[in-house]
């Protein structure tokens, strides 16, 4: 069995950001070496995710939009979690509906992605040095 | 290792749509010969996802008007992403809720599911041919 | 390749309980003797959920409140499934938003998670024996 660990950082202008990542972990694929496993890819930050959609500009505009009506950042008064001298509960919340992890199938030593699907980082609550893990196994 | 891809195909007749796909993934995992691994099984189209709950109807229907309220079709104009020709910007929500991908454990050579566990395929774009895919590594 | 499968059980004392299960996936990657490897981390129930979040008291109480918000549990006959005699259908939802599972890197025999990673059951239907899988594979 082969296996790769790499970390991806990243620091984001806006406390939440939206970032395209399938091209540094196809290329962390390829130097992986394996032809058939799986990579896993999650952020190991708890205000951010790792998700999979479409890199399209108005959807990611629709999506923060979306993410500020079900999980309001404020009156940041409203979250217990911000008594502790944070702003940022209502990240720990977003990052619950877009998801933590992907788990990406690989196939001739490609990630195994249907037409659209494009990986992405979801930052919601940036403008500081966060990381994304990438972990594959396979032969 | 042992490994194992198929893509499973649907058109669904209506815009959203709840399928059980739980024995059609058995049946992959059987034709693996994997008695010990992983079986990843995603949406390739990021307007669907695959998810695991009940097989209930009422509950089917529940999810689909929880699903409306918490990420609405209509308007269409609503939504940045729609004014590109689409209509399907509440269908990459509603995946995000219920989630791209399962991973389940195989044991002794079958799905390691609860007793109530089954493998949905959820549509919320269809009456179009789109596809899942079945990933499985082991030994 | 190296696999261990174990069943972690809970019966917890409210309908909806936090729990953090970090120490015990741990003592498992231990015990399964992987370097490297991934860790699924599954509820077998579709009325609980396993994440990964922060273990802090306001948020713990942020999350309850928030999901009681977008799934709520009362009135119980707003929702067709609990026609059936049950009165989870909200559980259901829930479970949904906060996720069925989450896959653990292992690197050097260790759960690789970040500073604030920490696994948790998320129970929405509890007071009853419930259980989550923990299945490890890799060398």
């Amino acid at each position: 069995m082969k296996h790769l660990r790499q970390e991806l950082w990243f620091n984001t202008p806006h406390r939440r950001d939206y970032l395209n990542i399938t091209s540094q972990v196809e290329a962390l694929v390829r130097q992986s070496g394996v032809a058939n496993g799986l990579c896993l890819v999650n952020a190991m930050h708890i205000t951010a995710s790792v998700y999979i959609n479409d890199d399209e500009h108005g959807l990611l505009e629709d999506y923060d939009e979306w993410l500020e009506k079900l999980a309001p950042h404020a009156p940041t008064s409203q979250y217990r979690h911000n008594r502790t001298g944070e702003d940022n509960a209502d990240a720990h919340m977003k990052r619950q509906i877009m998801g933590r992890e992907v788990v990406v199938a690989i196939t001739d030593g490609k990630l195994d992605l249907g037409p659209w699907e494009q990986i992405f980082y979801g930052e919601f609550d940036g403008r500081r040095k966060k990381r994304v893990l990438v972990k594959i196994i396979g032969e």
